[in-house]
């Protein structure tokens, strides 16, 4: 508070201040802050630690940029290179810099956006676009438009909060050499980029409108809410990621649109968590804006206030960390951390009803967005009313009706699995239909590859996407579900994976028994998938035991590879594998090719059981086997010449059959102290696994526990009707039950 | 302090009680414990908080197994397996149920221990050899003596805790049908245990010491001091780590030889701090048994503090997270946080001078011994006493004279540097002279691989020492040091390598520059090796640079490999690598057949520059090249049928040539924030690295950033008198300096 006493003489000194110079002439910032807002976190200085920690962060930052100087230099590297990410740290700054001169009233934040505006626009006539030439729609100021909306996005909200304390003349220059031929550049002059229903386009819809709202220019606003009555040039089909242009029966555009089609019903974003976070910032922050100043369009209940929903499904989609599932193309390690999520969270609580949880992860964010949102969550922290967030197992549906598969997610305290069964996600998807996800309270457990990226480092490629991004990490084989035949789902084909979604057959939540199940029959031509998970509470194990009953129907002589990427270290099996001693690559394509075979055997018996170590965990898992069957262990590395893909393992399961059941079993279990080197429970609990009965309608597996126990889990695969009786004649005898599944201990 | 109360109430009943009963007449606890101490510490119960946190958590354990009911089961498996495991809870069972005993008086702790013991009296007569044949040394209970040593060193400390409270009739049949019998079996019985010096017969001294003096048996504590008079016999030559029983020359034997012969003066240990944590419980708990009971041996005092001058040394072989560094055979991950070390710093604490800095580390580990060191220690925590720990750069002497090589360890805040000139280490020594280790506050930075163990987890051959110990880990290859001819330094004989040590030649701490520098000339026949290692504070850098000068005289056409275990992911190099589409094995023995060539790059140009990434840090390294150098990207995981080996990476520098200079500079640089996806500093900061003058007495590099300065380091390699003048015409004209080393900056 000692520290905060300048601020405090400034405001009583600007509150007088503004008495004289009558309040009712000023009309900005009007955007993202407002007056009554900015009052208020005037008013609030120095009383709530969060937001005052929040303030002296940011005043660091910017400070640091002022001593630093101004710098706006021509246009020439790619991400990460030294014009890319100064351009980039000075809209960032300049949007900090606005927000600490409406709190603080000091000059020298106003008077440095201004100076850098106005080299922005010297600059902007003499430009062309940016040299790199790689981008389907290249910026001006960065080598896509992308980020040139991001500059509009941020640059915009700075200002604004200058806006009014400009003179007329400057401000009439920079709208008119800045700012109309910017926001033109980006929308008429790139319609690929600004006319789509995608991410990118969200960005470029937001920077127009919240820049057309800022100088009131109509048109702008207009254009971003409603989109371009221009017919995108049909020279450009595709962009850098492979995604097409123009969605087949695509009518609308612009912001309205993007809400309409991007978000399902539940809020998920078809692109999946890591660009639904780069998204939400956009249509959280127009969506302020235009909250602010038209109020008409009540933007934030529109779709059942589907914005917010899609705050709650992003919260969702993380795990014990608070990272995101890095389903489709995303970097991990992506967090509830993130700058678009501490708007996001702070927003979602303060138009959301209030809901205390959120406070928990707001607090763990440990930062406030500086404006009414970000005060009333430091405030109502300050005040102790934060709760645990309690992260419940639900189902989030895909596509714009809610109607298009989707994911599940099944929790139980930290132990999480995630099953995809959505639409594809466009550029960024990955061919990954019935794929799944576990994590415990270590982290990752069964791993998702993620993209075959490191975004912004240039070592690799600039950071931008690698090659290895389409050869590896969206090919059906780098995920955990069946790759039938060698080739990936649809051929790995993107225009005919967008047109189908995995589809939602059953998803329950008991105290026991939790279980999500769907199906999958577009992926292979006359082939159909069905993947059924369960997360089930035993007394007699320490964790929940996750059954994963991969069920297909195919023609004889299909070949199946289900490969299951455990994060550790190999411990032991129960089959003895003939390692190589040579290595070769898996394969030619489909993602096979960098993959090496480090091991394999010819299983026998009944099942095949493996155990894996991970930071002082012990993991295992048990599978049936059936004759012919092969186990490979398998490496990522080959065809690799940049070393851009990690050297992680995979156990892969191979079946040559027609109609056929994948039964596995997943545990949890154990651990070990590196100080007194003791281990506990390092073995597997399960002593045996058999499936007594299958056919395409049902399915019934037995295990045993090595304490003598046995369970039985009966699903009936075509039916879900919970009232239905079903009755099959398995191995062991009759089995009946009534309602989609049956799980029980049973009597020997 | 009120879940105490109830021992409160009991102490005062008590100590009432304890005054009728005549104190005079009481004379255990006398061994670890004294009636003193434990009137002191009854009397602290409730005050000191992590006193009785200790208390507490050590009564919950006991509980736990007192619940669980007496188990002494018919000894059969292995480290890992059920009655290996179960012997072992018994033993430290009984050890803490001594103490509580002690401490509250509640005699169901006394009662759990005799009933126990008698279970094993009744047990021992029936019991011949352990069924596993696979140890130099069969234990009774365990597959080893060392095991069985271990039980008796814990438990004759629970023994003396009940020894007063015993009937006689019963404390005669324990002596007579157990313990004197057990201590019988671990020493006269088999003497190729006990007669070594070796952390394996400390253990076994130290056991038949500590019942001798308990049960007031001279004889078995003649034994424990001075060792047996009897031949050991000629069969056994060498224990299952490939040591040899008997040291050429060895005359002594017992617990003092152990003390004379394992510690140089600076209280390093030859097997390294992995073992030297092992075995300083042994060497302290008996001491203090024998600074009890024969106060007149002055064992604390005895070679001048060695044994607390050890802890010094513990301590000081930790990284900045407490861990030991994996020098020798070593399971990495074992710290100060280990029993052995909770029992050691309060002891160093208490009867070291009361190091107020030994405290924060006992607070680290957050319990403390139940003894009056624990209670002085806890005491003094509570008192505000704890000051930060200061790590020093310091050198440690190996060999019992000190004068047989040792280590030098380097520090700048977290960054750590570590290089080996010690003795070989004996049957867990690894063939690495002149290796290094460097760690940041991320952890490690260039990896040793440690050994090749899993300790205690069965899945891993029971949790021994694997083959690949041997094959791999204890090999040159697999160490940060030069690799001459493909052949690991000795041949890989150990005896041949036990016979020498390394030589130091420099050790300096000065503000700016730190360096070790030592000499090795009987690894390699006719071949003389110096490696030069700085710790270099540069005002343009973030961190202290590493200077990496390694310098060979050796007859022109030998084959120099120069590995790097760097730790991360390979993010770019200067040079173009060619990967290999099929991998084999890099060859045959001496380690390589364990290893994998990736990629391959005959180099070009003045440097080899190369950066990876590591845990949001960015790391490089840039050594000088010659022509036809080449280096190569290597991966562990060869020829490792039970994939016991981790599939960690490497870059190898490969040279033939004769005498020849091998110059690196080592950078920590930059990070990056996974929710902000900034990368900060990712380049290295070197634009070119020279050679300007080498030969076998000199050496002269200079190095330049890319902001333009120039360094420049010169070391005089065979005079290191500080006043001496020095001068070589280098490549760039006449350098001269004083001294040892000269680094300044250069002008252009």
């Amino acid at each position: 508070m000692k520290r905060l006493s300048p601020i405090l003489i400034v405001f009583i000194f600007l509150a007088c201040n503004e008495k004289v110079n009558k309040d009712s002439i000023k009309e900005h910032p009007n955007l993202i802050l407002t007056i009554k807002a900015v009052n208020s976190m005037r008013a609030s200085l120095g009383e709530i630690s969060l937001f005052d920690q929040s303030v002296e962060e940011i005043r660091a930052q910017v400070d640091a940029e002022i001593e630093f100087g101004i710098e706006v230099p021509i246009p020439k590297d790619l991400a990460g290179g030294y014009t890319h990410e100064r351009h980039k740290t000075n809209f960032f700054t300049m949007q900090k810099a606005g927000v600490l001169f409406q709190i603080t009233a000091e000059e020298k934040y106003a008077i440095y956006i201004r100076d850098m505006l106005l080299k922005y626009a010297e600059m902007w006539p003499t430009i062309g676009k940016h040299p790199a030439e790689k981008s389907y729609a290249r910026g001006k100021l960065f080598w896509q438009c992308l980020n040139d909306a991001n500059w509009l996005v941020y640059t915009s909200q700075g200002y604004d909060c200058i806006y009014d304390w400009l003179d007329g003349q400057t401000r009439e220059k920079l709208n008119k050499e800045l700012f109309r031929p910017y926001a033109e550049y980006i929308s008429v002059e790139n319609p690929q980029f600004f006319n789509r229903i995608h991410n990118h386009s969200t960005w470029g819809n937001a920077a127009v409108g919240m820049i057309g709202l800022v100088i009131g220019d109509k048109e702008l606003v207009n254009w971003s809410l409603y989109g371009l009555d221009i017919e995108v040039p049909g020279d450009i089909v595709k962009d850098n990621d492979g995604g097409t242009i123009q969605i087949d029966g695509q009518k609308e555009a612009g912001f309205l649109a993007q809400i309409d089609h991007s978000f399902s019903p539940d809020g998920y974003y078809t692109e999946g968590p890591y660009y639904q976070r780069y998204a939400i910032y956009p249509f959280l922050v127009f969506a302020q804006g235009l909250a602010n100043k038209m109020p008409e369009l009540d933007i934030l209940n529109y779709r059942n206030g589907l914005l917010l929903k899609a705050v709650g499904a992003l919260i969702n989609q993380t795990n014990s960390k608070g990272e995101f599932f890095p389903i489709n193309d995303a970097q991990k390690g992506m967090s509830l951390a993130s700058r678009e999520l501490v708007y996001a969270v702070s927003m979602a609580y303060y138009y959301g009803g209030n809901d205390t949880g959120l406070l928990s992860i707001i607090k763990g964010q440990n930062r406030v967005p500086l404006n009414d949102s970000g005060l009333a969550a430091a405030k109502a922290i300050e005040e102790g009313k934060a709760k645990k967030y309690v992260y419940k197992s639900i189902e989030l549906s895909d596509g714009a009706s809610g109607n298009e598969g989707g994911i599940g997610i099944l929790r139980s305290d930290d132990l999480t699995l995630v099953m995809k069964y959505a639409k594809h996600g466009m550029g960024h998807g990955h061919f990954d239909r019935l794929g799944f996800l576990l994590y415990d309270e270590t982290g990752e457990v069964i791993q998702d590859y993620g993209s075959a990226r490191w975004v912004n480092i240039e070592h690799k490629d600039g950071g931008g996407y690698l090659k290895e991004n389409h050869s590896w990490a969206k090919e059906t084989i780098a995920h955990n579900t069946l790759v039938i035949n060698k080739d990936s789902h649809f051929n790995g084909n993107v225009k005919e994976a967008d047109k189908t979604s995995g589809t939602p057959y059953y998803f329950t939540v008991d105290s026991q028994v939790q279980i999500v199940s769907a199906q999958e029959i577009n992926a292979y031509k006359n082939i159909e998938m069905q993947r059924t998970m369960a997360m089930v509470g035993i007394k007699e194990l320490e964790k929940p035991l996750v059954i994963d009953l991969f069920s297909v129907q195919a023609p004889e002589g299909s070949r199946y590879d289900l490969p299951l990427y455990y994060i550790g270290e190999f411990m032991s099996s129960n089959q003895k594998f003939k390692a190589n001693n040579n290595l070769i690559p898996m394969g030619k394509e489909s993602g096979y090719q960098h993959l090496w075979a480090e091991a394999q055997v010819d299983v026998n018996g009944g099942i095949y059981n493996m155990t894996w170590f991970n930071k002082k965990k012990f993991y295992s898992v048990t599978s049936t086997i059936e004759s012919g069957d092969t186990m490979i262990l398998a490496r990522i590395g080959a065809n690799d010449p940049n070393f851009n893909l990690r050297r992680d393992p995979s156990v892969i399961h191979r079946r040559t059959a027609g109609n056929t059941l994948f039964a596995n079993l997943y545990e949890i279990h154990g651990g070990y102290d590196y100080s007194s080197e003791r281990p506990l429970n390092l073995f597997s609990s399960i002593a045996n696994l058999k499936v007594i009965y299958q056919s395409s309608e049902f399915v019934v597996i037995q295990f045993q526990l090595k304490s003598g126990e046995e369970y039985q889990f009966s699903f009936s695969l075509k039916d879900n009707n919970e009232t239905n009786m079903h009755s099959v004649e398995s191995s062991t005898g009759k089995v009946e039950w009534q309602g989609t599944y049956d799980f029980k201990t049973i009597n020997n």
